[in-house]
């Protein structure tokens, strides 16, 4: 944060030399560190209500003095302190859109905040048993050994297979091993994407997958996700007016609405970017979370083409620490991206590949995914009948059939964001939407994420979530009538 | 390939006709493929020795006859065959520098061209166990649980008070765990340069690295190497000069060479870089396996700015194929680096981090450093012994004292790469000096990895090469004393 100086328009001193001396001061005394960025004149211009050449005038004393470096292209530094032997690391690090993200990791109390499956349902002596097999297997040694970049060779080979038998991996197809879907899309942003390119995102989304695009300095467009999903009209209108090089799209429990696409959705989806030249990426990370009802056939499967590139991992349906998803695409778009991979980091990890192959090949993952699937319906149902329950009157929200998240929107005037801390001071924190938004903003929007919590805990949470929410939107409409200004939350 | 069509100017038909007639047929018949990138017109007319417009005008009927589509600033492709209704993916691929890179995995027959440790010294029960007390282990769901960017938080910990006690990290020093040493040159690569930017790198290098920066469109500058690592009055001159935006070093037992500085060198090049604003790379991969003699500290000890990154990993002291490796560097640095690791594959896989924890705490990995220190005596003995025996007359090469490569050049006229196919003929593949070369290429130059094999194989496949070798240098001289021109071998 740049301090903001309160500046005396009845002082003797001009503006010029106040502001000077203030942000002097700052440096001086360690406030304003050595490399940090200052604002541009125009921007604290801006923010103080003053002429721009004003901030100028005190820039330029301030670099006189060699207290402030200008740098073309990167703006001015603080140059001042003990930096004079060493590197200003601000001024090193590439110029990037550093869109803000959640902190990862968990929260105390109730935490509806991570999309991460539940912990105490880790089958964690099927686990031992599948690693056991593997380090005292033959293969050890080889595992242990470098591998290569698409992957562990009997995984890989296993996965096609399944791939293929399910109508996924075509003739043409071939599939590379990543570190969870996160890096599938990484790779997928060098291959394809360039600065001042456009995607096309799902809006909202989560924010990994439109932070990646945006620190690569690549133009992220949202497509509106309504609850049946990518909103596929508003799509063919984008990518004919956009020209986007790639639409990434998740048509089962889209993260974070939980929305699904229907059959005929996904096939006019496809048939619009066919038409429009655009690279469809399928990110099917929650496909196999299905509680209830029936779905349709991937776009992978679907698409008539081969060109749609599908991700999955295994990171949604079992152990999210062991780093193991795959891409399913067109054989020279997998062969160019196992050329970045290797570039990247040489190959995936062998010792959680091995045993996740284990872990599959031995039934014992299905196994899992069944009780999986029976808890996911039980905390799937808990968190529908708790927000029916519990959020205030005009208060709206998704019906997912499985996945791990349900988007709510609150009535207005309430603000997410705003409310956040004090539904952790009540002991629950979730994501608030502006952590999701593409292209607009819905301050009223939040995600919970259910899948990690046991029903007892999520009708606890939003029971607390409730009175927070319904306590605020009271005494927000009490100040209203009073004809009150809403009071600030 | 292009295929180059027979074209000939006695005939009635235009050149650009028979040029048109040719490619047209090479479209349908399928051996240009819908999506394959045709040549500029100005490098066909070079081949095969035409004026540019007469190429030109063949590709504007192709293009007339919807054969052949422009891009612009991509170049031209074949649109034809069933590409129609699908994406042409070569025109979509980022243009990048695609440097030629070693085919990944093994070879058959005794191989020097992999730089990775001896498989049959993994101490597999001593891995077992590790692995058995961390699956065993209270801990073992949350590292089964989705994790921090900044690696698992135990061997994080376990890794930073090392690198303190040291005196690698200092005060304002942080660290981050990463897919091997790879992953963290990929992240600085994002962090520190951009398209157009210049680095600074060691002559020859290994590909991963040198590839790696021309992937990302940087220019890399080779700084030669002497047996005695990095040239630093070259480097400081180069330094000022180029103005890299970084330098990456290997100071111990460099990869391809085996070269290592000295103290006052490494000191110099560290003055050179702080003069020069230069932010160093210390790649310290090989720190751990010296066989013999002493060395100086690490650049990272040495530096007094505290702006050294330090990169290390497990890799090639214990199992590559668990992609563990670390950067030590300041705060600022690290936490940039871990944003862009969280965009990149959100965290490194936890298993194996634990697993590598624990066989380090319990003083396993020291144990098996001992046996691998011994073992390397013993094949870098072997290797320079053969190497001393069998190299014809002429031939130079490093003599390391760690590590697990050596350079030769051999004398001329002979040429590593036109006699790889011989080599391996009689059962031994090396890899030739081109791969590394970044600014200059000596064709006499090849790598050999020894580390990897058993001082009978070294004996064996060294005395093979010399006999590859030999002849051909005989059959070379006696070509030219008999004033024939040399032998293309």
């Amino acid at each position: 944060m740049f301090p903001l100086p309160q500046l005396d328009e009845s002082s003797e001193e001009p503006i010029y030399r106040q502001l000077h001396e203030f942000i002097k001061q700052q440096i001086l005394n360690g406030s304003l560190a050595p490399g940090q960025k200052i604002p541009p004149t125009r921007e604290l211009a801006g923010q103080l209500g003053l002429n721009r050449a004003t901030v100028a005038a005190a820039y330029e004393i301030l670099e006189s003095e060699g207290l402030v470096r200008g740098h073309v292209g990167r703006g001015s530094f603080v140059s001042g302190g003990q930096a004079h032997t060493g590197i200003a690391w601000e001024e090193r690090f590439v110029p990037a859109a550093r869109a803000e993200a959640p902190a990862p990791g968990g929260t105390p109390g109730i935490s509806f905040a991570s999309a991460r499956p539940a912990q105490e349902l880790f089958p964690i002596e099927e686990f031992r048993a599948a690693c056991d097999e593997v380090i005292r297997g033959e293969d050890a040694a080889g595992i242990l050994q470098l591998g290569s970049p698409f992957g562990y060779a009997p995984l890989r080979a296993w996965l096609l297979e399944q791939a293929r038998s399910s109508g996924v991996a075509r003739e043409g197809d071939d599939l590379l091993i990543t570190n969870g879907c996160q890096q599938a899309l990484d790779l997928l942003q060098r291959l394809l994407t360039q600065t001042g390119d456009t995607v096309l995102l799902e809006d909202p989304v989560f924010p990994g997958l439109k932070n990646l695009f945006a620190s690569a300095g690549v133009r992220t467009v949202g497509v509106p996700v309504e609850p049946e999903g990518i909103d596929v009209e508003m799509a063919a209108r984008l990518m004919a007016r956009e020209k986007p090089r790639v639409l990434v799209v998740t048509p089962n429990f889209q993260n974070p609405t939980g929305a699904t696409m229907g059959l005929t959705a996904r096939q006019a989806l496809l048939r619009a970017a066919r038409e429009a030249g655009v690279v469809v990426v399928e990110n099917d990370i929650y496909g196999e979370l299905r509680y209830e009802g029936t779905g349709a056939a991937s776009m992978k499967q679907l698409d008539e083409t081969g060109d749609v590139v599908q991700l999955k991992s295994f990171s949604k349906l079992a152990f999210p620490g062991l780093r193991v998803g795959w891409a399913v695409g067109p054989r020279s778009a997998i062969a160019r991206l196992a050329e970045l991979k290797q570039l990247a980091d040489l190959h995936s990890d062998q010792l959680s590949q091995a045993v996740l192959l284990r872990f599959a090949q031995t039934g014992r993952l299905e196994s899992h995914r069944r009780r999986m699937l029976e808890a996911g319906a039980e905390r799937l149902h808990a968190v529908i009948a708790a927000c029916e329950k519990h959020l205030p009157p005009g208060s709206r929200f998704t019906r997912p059939q499985g996945g791990m998240n349900l988007w709510v929107r609150l009535p207005e005037p309430l603000d997410a964001s705003e409310l956040l801390s004090k539904a952790q001071a009540a002991g629950v924190s979730y994501l608030p939407g502006r952590y999701f938004a593409v292209s607009r903003h819905v301050p009223g929007s939040l995600r919970l994420s259910f899948a990690g919590l046991r029903p007892e805990a999520i009708e606890a949470g939003l029971a607390a979530l409730g009175r927070v929410f319904t306590e605020e939107l009271e005494r927000a409409r009490a100040a209203r009538s009073a004809g009150l200004a809403p009071a600030i939350v």
